[in-house]
């Protein structure tokens, strides 16, 4: 692997920091659930969201009593190509939407009590256009993915999210860099390109790989070179997250772009986060895949926003409140099997 | 399809009055949807939630103030063929941990504020062995549906549930005799029993379909011979919501077999359904298929309860907040589609 300059050193280090799961903190979730008035197993899946949360909070019982979305919003050189349907400045419109209260995460956040923090990122600045230049220098892919890390402060779970009119674009280019194939194959419609659009995309990432290609061998080049803000910021909250056994939601297509760069530079980064969902932007399967992770939803939801992820949040809040506050067999003077 | 004698005809008589979904109502939803900030279809099912709502309920907006999960308890005479492995009394004990607090649906509703309320049916005289007997004499099963239909007041959604040790017996005798095909096929492994018991379970349905076999063209016969006081007032509870307009959240394997007699009584007896969740209990999946439904949620459950279905409310309150709340490109003042 390629080693960059000194700005990416403090987060190599964190990365070489990453503390484990915690072996003791899922063995005590599981003693607690057989006591539990269920069969054994019956609960499926809400039994292993309480291990994955006791196991990345290294504590029993977890809690889910601060859970944030955070959504990081950045803007994109790469729609001088024509990728997006929607013009530039939506990005910040949306913004000021979320900060209104009127977007769709914020509605599924009031839904569940979770919180969301939204940080816009130089929008007037976009990125570099990926086609032709890096997204961001050394200096700036740093300093964002820094940004992300300073984002999480106060939530016991967070859910990233992001908003940038454009980032499927890099994303896919992030993916196609890792992960190989054709550039095709990593490429969707995101919020509905017609096929002329869709052809511009895939035209824009195969000339945006193909420019970059002596420099991808490392994840961090990737992401710097061809991704975005958001995902910079993104990739930095979930490092920073896992330090501070703060348990993460993934949600769709663009959040997972910046988990792959992780995946790629120690494939046990992810270890504390969980899918929220499959998204219906058409690789994010086999992305997840890849990583290793099976959604919890599939409800072929294609927004951003971190609203997938929000969306899960409700399912993670029943989890735990079933096995912190369920009663046992022999506190209810239920029969056990015979 | 024989007629059963008058103490159906009351059930009859509704199924003859099933008010159609309206789809004025539908209009008006999708009307309001493509002025909502956000991409048209990138909420995914989110969206076909509020429609399904609406066309049910016949007003825009639809509500989902006072969802309400409905528990049916019931015992059964075929638990001597040794087709569980809990003794018949969880059956009652259950009912207690519900009415303390201390059982998952109980987590499930207080996480989502849902309502939930539990009707214990004749404990202490389960229905006779369907191996020997019909389960219900033609009156008490009327009765039994009557009495699932009173339970339904008050609510604007419902998710009917069940506990009954044994229940998963029963309603795979009902999916054998609707649906034909061995009855291996339909008979999982309900609340853990081991291959033994397996094999008990097969046998004990086999005997049952066979006993009863000469009488099974009409689903309402099928229901009182096979089934069960909880798949009854279930099934009551189904179609007088339908009559209602209150939308029905169908819960897994148990609840469904209530719903699969309504549904071969009248092809549109479910359109007031959705599908709560996917039941790892065995042929679910086939059975969600056969009756036309996708499921929203598949987390591996198999509690039973209304567990899978009441864990969906949570997603369909976020369904109906989006689509009420979001601000529109207009009031937003961001820009739609260039």
């Amino acid at each position: 692997m390629t080693i960059s300059g000194q700005p990416f050193d403090d987060f190599r280090n964190l990365l070489a920091a990453m503390p484990q799961a915690s072996a003791q903190a899922v063995a005590a979730v599981r003693a607690h659930d057989a006591q539990l008035t269920k069969p054994p197993g019956a609960l499926g899946r809400l039994e292993e969201i309480v291990e994955w949360l006791a196991a990345a909070q290294a504590k029993v019982p977890p809690t889910v009593e601060r859970p944030t979305v955070v959504v990081f919003a950045g803007n994109h050189g790469v729609t001088a190509q024509g990728v997006s349907p929607y013009p530039r400045e939506v990005t910040k419109q949306m913004v000021a939407n979320f900060g209104a209260g009127g977007a769709a995460v914020n509605q599924i956040c009031a839904t569940y009590g979770a919180g969301l923090k939204v940080f816009e990122m130089a929008l007037d600045i976009p990125t570099k256009d990926i086609t032709e230049d890096a997204a961001m220098t050394e200096a700036e892919c740093a300093a964002t993915m820094a940004f992300g890390m300073e984002a999480i402060a106060g939530a016991d779970l967070i859910a990233p999210g992001e908003m940038g009119i454009g980032n499927t674009t890099p994303a896919a280019a992030v993916y196609f860099a890792l992960y190989g194939g054709k550039a095709a194959d990593w490429v969707g419609r995101g919020t509905g390109v017609d096929d002329d659009g869709l052809k511009r995309k895939i035209d824009a990432v195969e000339r945006a790989v193909a420019l970059h290609r002596d420099h991808l061998r490392d994840p961090l080049e990737v992401m710097r070179r061809l991704g975005g803000r958001e995902m910079a910021a993104i990739a930095g909250a979930i490092l920073v997250a896992r330090i501070e056994r703060v348990p993460v939601v993934l949600d769709g297509y663009v959040v997972c772009a910046a988990a792959a760069v992780l995946h790629a530079l120690d494939k046990s980064a992810l270890d504390h986060c969980i899918a929220g969902h499959l998204s219906a932007e058409g690789a994010h399967g086999e992305v997840l895949k890849r990583l290793g992770k099976k959604p919890l939803l599939d409800l072929g939801m294609r927004l951003g926003e971190g609203s997938g992820a929000a969306l899960s949040i409700g399912i993670i809040q029943a989890a735990l409140n079933c096995w912190r506050d369920m009663a046992t067999f022999d506190s209810a003077g239920v029969s056990d099997k015979a």
